[in-house]
């Protein structure tokens, strides 16, 4: 078979991969979005039927075969870079799974969707025990994993390397302690002030109203609704399926518009990363997001950066007052800017505020990583969230529920994942102080509404590159920068001291 | 390999062919009800990535290998009743299939796609000289088709075999001829008539109200919205994806209520079929209506058999005027029953009424049989259409635009297809007769809105046997009869003779 064969062999195989993918994309999507309920069992089924497929595609000896054909050096030369790229991507799929006993990773698959089950149970009871046992078989298969898969330094760094390629403990090590040791006295400064008054956001907000301005503001970061659509559903997510087709989804509650508006434009910042990766990576692997941090660093950025910065109600506290007639009267734009970043301790991390986020994941961070090396185990982990809760936030759990089973990740298996939320807000600012040098009329955009330039420059440097860079080359290119938390310092420290007052004492 | 190996990996392999259709299905749906237009053409990849898949399993080597095994006499006995429906079903793709050639088969489905972008613009411009050549090689095909497939007596009995398995064209040709002797001297008389007035009707009936109604109406129809839901299109259809997930589609005319309304109960029809198949059918090829014309046979009997009696209104006026106020003030239940039973000849076959439908259907028959068999030429059709239009409605096409060229159907390479929706009259009005028997009660069930024993009817005698019945046996089984236009003519003789006072005079 001639070199040529095969690239066009290889590049029909990745792109059925991909093929594949996208129907199990909608599917996941139909199933939370609207699917009549009594079929979900069986659609389960045919997903599941899928992923094999998918799965035995992409650790397919023939797949190997084609591979090692494609880097023997005098055919590797001929090749574009995004065939390269593809290549280097199912290479990375085929070293994940390449030492994996077939036996274990089925038992595994099994193991953790029973799992979930029992987590929701535990959960719901604040009952710790019944769930150890799974968590003991789950954290057992990580530790295996991690061996069979191989890691420099760290056991937990080939976790870390499915979800943040390039990161080791070593530098999120650095980049968590300063993160700690900056945000834990801030937090403890501000508990200490007046917190903005808040009673008027939960008034009753009506859902079709939330629903078309969640539209407006949709609109305003430049989504496209023509390669792309709303709708509403349990638990957020957007979902690219290609990129003409990025979903977005949401969800209302009537005394709470907060949900539905900071929830939109979180998952709108996710949907613009997949809809404007370049047109030529489509139908590879390199057409998604390059890792969970990088992804996080888009949703953080317009959540936060954007949608809860003054300079975004400036120009959009109008048209929400247009939206919900009578529930802003008589507020001002600076008590509503406080009033959408109050921040504190909490308990739960899906509700906590951007300044007091990041320490929610450094807890998990350090229990993982201690689990993973055996320096805890399963069974001492309700005291040590408690133990970090008080360390880190100074409050804790009155019982498990609200402690250390509040999150599925672990009773799906997915160990590693955590760090990438917190890294995703050490990205953005990164982002951001880049963007300020290009853009020095940065604030004047914001608050004018011409969000265009905003989208464009993250298009420039982070979209359209989908997978063909990594999280530190995204940041050197973009940013000149390797991966730096005092960016993230400064914005919380500046942001929370004025709406806490802290400055005028 | 033992018997039951074999047994097993068939069934696995026919839910596989299952799941990957379903996939299809969803995407199908997803395309014609909301997917954002700049990911469709993507979206007609995957569909057809997905399709050649199920098209080379269901033709492969392994499956004919495991399909011999099975036929051998001592594992055949041991098989159930679904397995061996289900080895006979793939028999029969497998059949159809068989002697066509590979690089034919491909060249047709080229041919058809370009034809079908070649009919839109000859359909636009009355342009029959345009897509000529296109049809002259579709029809080229479907003669070799035939030939390659293999047939008894009439060559267009291949054909029909595809849609209407079990019938042939001496049957078709009897049923057809009583049809056209009761039908067109009935036009003939009611066109003498004066119609009944039908103003109010497009009168302005809001969108969300018609939707509402709509949702109300497939209740009382039994349709089970834990099983299915109702979405928005252009050309609607009911999809079953599998017995728990069984779509409907619909479009508002705000002008024209009729459209939604009697469009639903028409889907809706066909939605119970496919909910109400047997759950032990499920994932086998036997998960689905019997054949085109019994399917149609449920959709038209809601339809016209329910949907436009005297009973139905009876019951459900009320509940349309709650939603559309003011719209039918002062109009009586009759004059509402007889205002949406208007009837007459007319050159759209998709906008004919239930007394002349049967009509169009006779001279497509007529024009498909004798093009297969030679006896005329694609170049002969406008002229034969015309002439056939003026000998049984009486009217003549201004262009070929609203005469031969107005369906689809040819230049997506379906002959055979047509005989299947005046066969559903056929059979609908069959199964009418049983059901009246069975439930002496019928017509004060209808009128009290009851219509639960008359779903469940149909679910016992057609809906739960999917495909484990073909369309003759269910006839058998329910009316004890075989294929019979007698009770057809019998209704729209009734029917007609009392909205269009013909018994009076």
């Amino acid at each position: 078979m001639s070199s040529e064969a095969i690239v066009e062999e290889f590049q029909e195989y990745i792109q059925k991969i991909s093929h594949l993918e996208e129907a199990i994309g909608l599917m996941t999507w139909d199933l939370r979005t609207g699917a009549p309920k009594k079929g979900a069992a069986r659609r389960g089924e045919v997903i599941g039927t899928l992923s094999s497929e998918v799965f035995q595609l992409s650790t397919s000896s023939h797949l190997k075969e084609m591979i090692s054909h494609l880097n023997q050096e005098e055919t590797w030369i001929s090749l574009d870079e995004i065939t390269k790229g593809s290549v280097k991507e199912c290479e990375k799929t085929i070293r994940k799974f390449e030492n994996v006993p077939a036996d274990e990773f089925k038992a595994f698959i099994i193991l953790t969707a029973q799992a979930e089950q029992a987590w929701e149970d535990a959960k719901d009871k604040g009952d710790f025990a019944s769930f150890q046992p799974y968590l003991e078989k789950i954290v057992d298969y990580q530790r295996n994993y991690a061996d069979w898969k191989g890691f420099k330094g760290n056991r937990y760094n080939a976790l870390l390397d499915d979800f943040e390629p390039g990161l080791t403990t070593d530098t999120i090590d650095e980049v968590f302690t300063q993160l700690k040791e900056a945000i834990v006295p801030l937090v403890e400064k501000i508990s200490k002030q007046n917190a903005p008054e808040t009673n008027y956001l939960f008034k009753k907000f009506p859902v079709e109203q939330q629903k078309r301005f969640s539209r407006k503001i949709l609109e305003s970061m430049q989504y496209d609704f023509q390669a792309g659509r709303l709708d509403t559903t349990v638990h957020p997510f957007a979902i690219g399926l290609n990129p003409g087709d990025v979903r977005v989804t949401t969800k209302y509650d009537e005394f709470d518009f907060r949900t539905a508006v900071f929830g939109t434009i979180h998952e709108g910042g996710h949907a613009l990363y997949e809809q404007n990766i370049h047109p030529s990576l489509a139908g590879t692997p390199l057409a998604g997001g390059t890792s969970m941090g990088i992804h996080e660093s888009q949703s953080l950025f317009w959540e936060n950066f954007i949608g809860r910065r003054f300079g975004f109600w400036e120009k959009h506290f109008d048209l929400l007052k247009e939206f919900a007639p009578g529930q802003f009267q008589g507020i001002s734009l600076d008590e509503f800017y406080k009033a959408v970043n109050v921040a504190g301790p909490s308990l739960i991390r899906i509700e906590a505020d951007e300044l007091t986020y990041c320490l929610h994941i450094i807890l998990r961070y350090e229990l993982e990583k201690a689990l993973i090396n055996g320096d805890i185990e399963v069974t001492d982990l309700p005291e040590k969230w408690n133990e970090k809760m008080e360390e880190l936030l100074g409050i804790k759990p009155s019982h498990d529920g609200e402690g250390v089973l509040q999150d599925v990740h672990w009773a799906g298996g997915a160990f590693g994942y955590f760090p990438s939320y917190a890294l995703g807000y050490v990205y953005a600012a990164q982002l951001q102080a880049a963007m300020q040098k290009d853009l020095p009329q940065f604030e004047e955009l914001i608050s004018s509404g011409n969000l265009a330039p905003i989208k464009e420059w993250l298009t420039e440097n982070v979209h359209q590159h989908g997978k063909l860079k990594d999280p530190l080359q995204i940041l050197h290119d973009a940013a000149g920068e390797k991966i730096d938390a005092s960016h993230l310092i400064h914005y919380l420290t500046d942001k929370y001291e004025e709406v806490y007052n802290l400055r005028e004492q």
